[in-house]
């Protein structure tokens, strides 16, 4: 297998997130691929530049949320990457709900949603990362099988390079697919 | 569509992706989901538990390898997350390569490399996060297509709740697919 040397870049996959604040009394959305675990805490990261519209929101509420679009949110999801909240109001793009603690807007149309509080904030260069604590999750109960939440309900969408990709199929279970080659030892 | 209310925890999707350091003079690999951007430096992040082997190696080296397995690996990726290396060898569970500047063990059979080298470390409880700045990049040739990284030839492997899946298809680029929404604004 040949390997060839590219540009110094970061590729993916990436998660395709949709983070939602509250910003001058109304709904924000960004969508980010800088979102992530941290630890084995119940916790989540995100990275927003320091300037953006939705940090101000974050800050200023102590609480972001996380959602999951699904693959056919791909354009308002894009949409939501592209266009600053300075300048546009994106408040219209999604139905938002609230968990009954308010603090920050989940969306309707998303499969899955986190609300996060703020637990942390590390400065890296002009971005701030925000560590925040899980204090709800909601998940659409057609995204269900026996029960649990079914990532192929679920439908995310992958950066990667510049595009956005779907999960075509189950490839194995953690901490069981390599049980063959450790027991084998 | 309804919503339920479920267990604080993240669910992904988050990257499957080997880290690689060398300790005690071999190599070792560690699976995380815990892996992305922070920032649009050319830097990516990796989060591991300070008592983990593979901690050792990268505080010893200042620097780590981000290895892309593509989804025909995940038996090989799955066990590097099960197992430790201070308790087993898995210095011969993949061949190792090296850029020029050495530092940190890189996995053939992996896709797509990356050597970052830490310029900054955050604890987070008994985690340490690293940020590595990217210093070398390697793919597959045969995962380019018109000379470019292909993410579908790539192969990741995405973790989303206790499984791994692949990438099904291309649902639209970046600053792109949402174009028809700012346009008819």
């Amino acid at each position: 297998m040949e390997k060839i040397k590219i540009q110094n870049r970061p590729f993916g996959p990436f998660p395709t997130m949709l983070v939602g604040a509250d910003v001058n009394g109304k709904p924000n959305y960004v969508t980010v691929g800088a979102c992530g675990v941290v630890s084995l805490k119940p916790m989540l990261y995100i990275s927003l530049k320091s300037t953006h519209y939705t940090t101000a929101g974050v800050k200023e509420n102590g609480y972001f949320s996380v959602n999951i679009p699904p693959a056919d949110l791909v354009e308002q999801t894009d949409y939501c990457g592209m266009v600053s909240g300075k300048r546009i109001d994106k408040s219209n793009v999604f139905v938002p709900f609230y968990d009954e603690l308010g603090k920050a807007p989940m969306i309707k149309e998303c499969t899955m949603n986190f609300l996060c509080k703020v637990v942390q904030v590390i400065p890296i260069d002009d971005f701030e990362m925000f560590l925040g604590e899980i204090v709800a999750v909601y998940v659409n109960e057609k995204c269900l099988t026996e029960g649990k939440p079914d990532p192929l309900k679920i439908n995310p969408m992958i950066m990667m390079g510049a595009s956005y990709y779907d999960l075509n199929q189950l490839l194995g279970n953690a901490f069981k697919a390599g049980l063959k080659i450790s027991e084998g030892k």
